[in-house]
């Protein structure tokens, strides 16, 4: 890791910067998705959440699982398991000195395939378009961390 | 992003290093609270941590879910699902050289917010003071989010 | 955290980038890793996944939760929980010039608990074998989270 610090004022960091970003938002947009769908099925885990019920009967019916919940809920943690590596990686990545159009490739991919990965666990789109979208992310990640630790190591 | 070398070692990452160190631990507070309560509520979810049953049954007994427990969990990943938007917006915000006063503001109201949160939720207080907190950290956050791409944008 | 600059060109930068890659890699494996129990124990949460049932009566009953499945998923929860504390605190932690040998071996021990927390959870290991290599991670952190805090105190 040669020169960081002309590095870490480079386009790279800048590109890897605009990127993690957006994919970060994409990622914070599933707590709101999560609420709409709450309230939409009157499905909820917090009793303190079920005010729109009147009767403390109708309140406790609102304390159920709906599969749709469930499922934005389960994209919101894929989320987390894949974004929050690729931001870990993609930042010591970027601080490694790629080149440019190389990394710029990697975060452009990275972020269409978390897009398209929301888009076919949401709807849902028939199989394998989740699991190839979750796979185009994994690989682009591994590539990453496969340069850092050609580039890095130091055990 | 300009003359990102004068900016890490500024006051304004020094305060962000700070904060975010401070809203870190309290994240990793949430899994001793889990710990507390699946002991004193007998609630667990692996049979090998079932040891303070003495009969077979009565371990069996404890493999449940209990309400304080998934409260408190609940808790937990919404930490996960906001504080790391934080910590990777606020560090790269960190780095675009923010006015230190605007950066203390975001990074203080955050923390404040989500120290709340917690407390809403693990108590509970009666809504919307949980979704208020909530809403106050996602703000702070995007505020965040919005400079950073007015800042530095590269596609 | 004075002289910033040159601490980021470091050895304790390139030390850290190894052991922060090495430890998201690992977490990473938990996705296949749950790919693979799904599979073979035929327990899926979406019904497009159940592409291996021949009738629909077939592709219902593989809409279950396995405990191998869960077992895992939780594993992967709690490197959620504790690794990227970890990768936090020591990312700022590498920037405050800690003494080279100290830093290392914080690594180290951080990285050698959780591959083994790993294994005692899946085995699973008798306890407290799991607890106690939870326990090493939590407090190696908390070790750099003082260090942070004593460096660098900017609230």
């Amino acid at each position: 890791m040669p020169e960081v610090m002309q590095m870490i004022d480079s386009e790279v960091f800048m590109a890897f910067t605009t990127y993690a970003t957006i994919v970060t938002l994409k990622m914070m947009f599933m707590s709101p998705l999560t609420a709409y769908f709450r309230l939409t099925r009157k499905a909820f885990s917090n009793p303190e959440d079920c005010r729109s019920g009147k009767t403390a009967e109708e309140k406790k019916k609102m304390l159920r699982s709906d599969p749709d919940v469930e499922r934005v809920r389960r994209c919101h943690l894929n989320d987390l398991e894949n974004i929050i590596p690729f931001i870990v990686i993609g930042l010591l990545y970027s601080l490694t000195g790629p080149d440019l159009h190389t990394a710029v490739l990697h975060f452009r991919i990275f972020v269409g395939a978390r897009f398209f990965h929301t888009l076919a666990y949401v709807v849902p789109l028939p199989q394998p378009s989740r699991g190839l979208s979750w796979i185009v992310g994994v690989v682009t990640t591994l590539s990453m961390a496969y340069r850092i630790l050609t580039a890095v190591l130091f055990l």
